[in-house]
């Protein structure tokens, strides 16, 4: 349901004489995202992915494919921009902007232990400290000012209790700003199913779409509330052992400084405001063809109250 | 015998903290290679070459490590470059230029067929095609130039014969400069040593450190002059069918002009000429640590006279 544009072979074999990558053996659509199309693409020479651009801004698309660059180019397993033989990783196709980057092997774990995230957390580190060096800027798109927007779009659809804890978060977020976090570029998205592991290491961090400049500890946080729940469907309280194997292989790469510690409770929920945000968004003003993907914002309603309620284990170290 | 800086496991691990590559693994040195200092390294995150440079000229690095990390984001299967924290991807080791690679998959073939040789020719294309968009410069550091400074240096060396051979060629090549032949940048030692195979597939094109702008034929002859032969050892004739196959799918992925034909007998015997010299070089001018490696100059200059007897198959296809 997720491919907009369609793409023939012979369309593609054409387009792929203007790479350096050989010939194309298969084309193969893929099903699952919801913002762009997707392709694998087989040629004589590689595996890769062939990305058409249906939603996402023209003028941010250089950021999103420099940063995969970079973050490549620095050791992170992450998808490489193949550029073309006019040297851009940006072209057309099919009169939508595509991009064609490597395909990394592996396979996402839907079930990650306390091994598992430590690897995520070390990863994270190591593409925080390579970020630094990177000289692109696109702020996070789902910020505080998406926040605002996003919750005056969807209050009319509202709940009054919901309406209410929606409000109050805002309220609660609006008085935390942390402009002396350590920042960078954050991959923001870093959910199970964007990390592909290969004998227990992680092989590939795919899908840099949501990307952008935040607080480092943003990251973190995001990852943690999809990686760490003791269950996803029935207790989404953090398991504190993975919470701390993450953690610790996490500052192991990059040391944290004490400003982050006393900010990560209100930032955990700023993580989940964000995605409840969008899953509400998704629900109550759905976009065509994107139905069938739509989450239950209720994941992220309930993290979001257990965070605020104080109830997970603390920082741990 | 081609270790000439050492690296302790302490000291590659401490270096590698300015890399987002994770943790040491293993070291170990390899032992083939005779301008360089390599070890094959092994961290937490992936495989890489770690390579000291012992004599290159330290204001020639940028464009071999520039050029290998072009052709990679260009989807070529050559080392690429990693950048450190400081995003350079030049830094120093032991007292010694340093830079780390990534290791491909894949070992070199002695005995290529008809498909190796079509696989070699249809990437070398690639890379020719891809090398159009850089725009380092670096004069092919063993052109013209470079072969009448080794002619002088071993002229001393020579009996009459053989210094009525060399003074000969290179009075021909003088009449032959092709300044209107098709430029840029060219591997210039595409040895079979300096391939790696994988299931068939080209996986790997290695040890750019002689590559240089030269004419886009020249690495077309270095390559036919070692893969194309009847036997190496014994009939350094040009086998007809592995030839063929070479030039061909070259020319299919970039069409060849018709200057290139004519040039094609006189390019054959200047990249004969090449590492004949050099090896007559190595040979009588040996450096400290490299007598191990010295090969033996008679199988180029045998190559050199079967060319310029004209007795090989002509241009085909």
């Amino acid at each position: 349901m997720s491919v907009y544009t369609r793409v023939s072979e012979s369309e593609l074999a054409a387009w792929l004489r203007s790479y350096s990558v050989g010939d194309l053996t298969t084309l193969e659509p893929i099903r699952s995202g919801i913002e762009n199309t997707n392709y694998f693409v087989t040629t004589s020479q590689g595996r890769y992915v062939l990305t058409l651009f249906e939603r996402l801004p023209a003028e941010e698309l250089p950021f999103y494919l420099n940063l995969m660059a970079h973050l490549a180019r620095h050791g992170i397993p992450c998808p490489a921009p193949i550029a073309d033989l006019s040297d851009r990783y940006l072209s057309q196709l099919n009169g939508k902007p595509a991009a064609l980057v490597t395909r990394l092997p592996g396979a996402s774990n839907e079930q990650p232990g306390e091994a598992e995230c430590a690897e995520l957390g070390s990863l994270l580190a190591r593409m925080h400290l390579a970020g630094r060096s990177f000289a692109g800027y696109l702020e996070n798109s789902r910020g505080p000012k998406w926040w605002r927007s996003a919750a005056r779009a969807v209050h009319p659809f509202l709940d009054e209790d919901t309406a209410r804890l929606l409000d109050e978060e805002l309220r609660f977020q609006s008085l935390y700003r942390f402009p002396d976090l350590p920042r960078g570029p954050v991959h923001a998205d870093l959910f199970r199913d964007n990390a592909l592991f290969e004998d227990g290491r992680i092989s590939g961090v795919i899908d840099f779409y949501f990307a952008g400049v935040d607080t480092l500890l943003y990251d973190c946080a995001v990852c943690v509330n999809d990686w760490c729940l003791i269950d996803p469907r029935r207790d989404r309280r953090l398991e504190p052992g993975r919470t701390r194997a993450f953690l610790r292989a996490y500052a192991a790469g990059r040391a944290l400084v004490a400003l982050e510690r006393g900010a990560w409770p209100v930032v955990l929920r700023a993580a989940a405001l964000r995605f409840w945000l969008s899953r509400l968004y998704d629900l109550h003003l759905p976009r065509p063809g994107m139905l069938v993907h739509a989450h239950d914002p209720q994941h992220f309603r309930d993290i979001l109250t257990l965070r605020a309620a104080g109830g997970d284990a603390p920082w741990t170290d």
